[in-house]
């Protein structure tokens, strides 16, 4: 049976996509019954400035507390070497950090063009490098805007397996494809994930980050485990939404993409029964938030796990 | 470029499935809008007694209505015989019989068990026999909770597989597989449509009517792509939502269908941005009726068109 890694996004992408900050206690009870759930990784938070994201205040303190939660993988996104010092030191596992394949996007976002974000990457690869392997993060570059950016529409495909290939040389051990702006097609993914793993081989791309913007995101994810892919991001109740498209829905949703992959026999570790109830905890620390999904709604199948196998 | 066949049915499932009445005309301008939106089929209404479904009241008049719009194919439900008669008389160029897979679903649906609804469509199909080949309606058996029953739950496969052989024998020119509860996932998608394929011949299903209960629609639409489907229901903004589930998404949603086929390079023959307009009709004949559907919240995507091809 193929095994399938979920990795939570929701207190990271999730979080820093709503206005409100979510209090430090309720985030860690989230984490908490997610690993209890069997979520294998999450994503606790990032690392860029206080004053850009409030919402993400505390990142350090969830680290060191999701490190005490026993066969969890811990992972931070950051925005630079400062944040991955700072995730280091807490004590990340894995570090992530976005390079947006569109130009325009980058510079708008973190106010780097493809070399200096080329050389941030190279510039924390080092910082990692001199760290004693044991201890040494894993580390992952997210192509953000890889299937199209709002800003500047399509984002052509050749680039991304440039950079992709660059990312690479300059030190990230995997990078994963990100649709950031729901922008993604079945078929694109397939195209793209091919491309890219021609390029970089095939263990050094193993995760695709989708969103649900057009409602695409469960196909997508089909797409990708039929090129191999073996690690999807999704975020609990879709949380965070999209903010370029106000009522759309962000993530996709890890109730449904748990619900979907066990359906299909495929392995992810994951109680979804457990995993269903942690939405409450959404629920009550941000109560009236739009929370997304669909399996919430309309509950398991009857015979549910009979039909699975 | 691969042509997929879009049957818009929420004139008749989306609006069965809901409890006030769509006015007559505003019925009318929805089918003209999706067919001048370059909708090619629509199934317009079911021909039960009107006393168990008020909301269809009108079937006859709309499948006239309907057969004068240039280059449309207009579909209707017939739940037996007599509904057969009343939608040959009228015009229909295609009906459709509902056959529940799960026998207590057909028992309670029609109070008919397998065998009876055999006879049913062996009578019907005698009807269509008798009439000249030109006037003849296309006649499929859609079978109903074939991927699992919210009173039986699992459905055997091989149940499916001997009624569908069945229902061919019984004279139906082809069968099509129905969601009816959003139980299914794309992996048993793909092995019960290689199934059926091979006990009845690839030509005689071509159909599935999917429901997006759980999220998985889409998903469940590009496995049926894969095992080379060509026509799937659909319903304009998800109207009806579940019966069975309070809160959660009926029918998949033919805008959202429309957008992952097209972004994918798929041809259907759909204006998306007419069609994304129509949904406005609904809105103003049943204020407050809910709607599903994401990429009418989010818009196309920048370039759109330009990165479909």
């Amino acid at each position: 049976m193929t095994r399938i890694h979920i990795s939570e996004v929701g207190p990271r992408d999730g979080l820093q996509s709503i206005k409100r900050t979510m209090p430090l206690e309720a985030r860690k009870a989230w984490i908490a019954a997610e690993a209890a759930a069997g979520v294998p990784e999450i994503e606790v938070g990032s690392l860029g400035p206080a004053s850009l994201l409030p919402q993400m205040a505390g990142a350090e303190e969830l680290i060191a507390f999701a490190r005490s939660i026993e066969g969890l993988d811990v992972a931070a996104l950051v925005p630079n070497r400062k944040g991955a010092q700072r995730a280091i030191e807490a004590g990340a596992q894995k570090i992530s950090i976005p390079f947006s394949m569109s130009e325009t996007h980058s510079l708008k976002n973190v106010r780097k063009n493809h070399s200096e974000m080329i050389a941030e990457i190279r510039s924390i690869a080092a910082l990692l490098d001199a760290l004693p392997a044991q201890t040494r993060p894993h580390f992952e570059v997210g192509l953000a805007t890889a299937f199209g950016c709002t800003l500047e529409g399509t984002v052509s495909e050749d680039a991304v397996v440039r950079l992709a290939a660059a990312a690479i040389e300059a030190g990230a051990i995997e990078v994963g494809l990100s649709d950031t702006t729901g922008y993604a097609n079945p078929a694109q993914v397939k195209r793209l994930v091919r491309k890219v793993k021609a390029a970089i081989g095939n263990d050094k791309l193993n995760t695709l980050h989708l969103h649900n913007t057009r409602g695409l995101g469960l196909a997508n994810v089909l797409a990708g485990l039929e090129e191999g892919i073996t690690t999807f991001d999704a975020s609990l109740g879709g949380l965070g939404g999209c903010p370029f498209a106000p009522g759309a829905s962000g993530n996709i949703v890890t109730e449904d993409l748990v619900f979907m992959l066990q359906a299909m026999g495929i392995e992810t570790g994951i109680d979804l029964e457990k995993l269903l109830k942690v939405r409450q905890i959404i629920i009550d620390a941000l109560p009236g938030e739009p929370l997304y999904g669909f399996t919430p709604d309309a509950g398991l199948p009857l015979g549910f796990g009979a039909t699975a196998q």
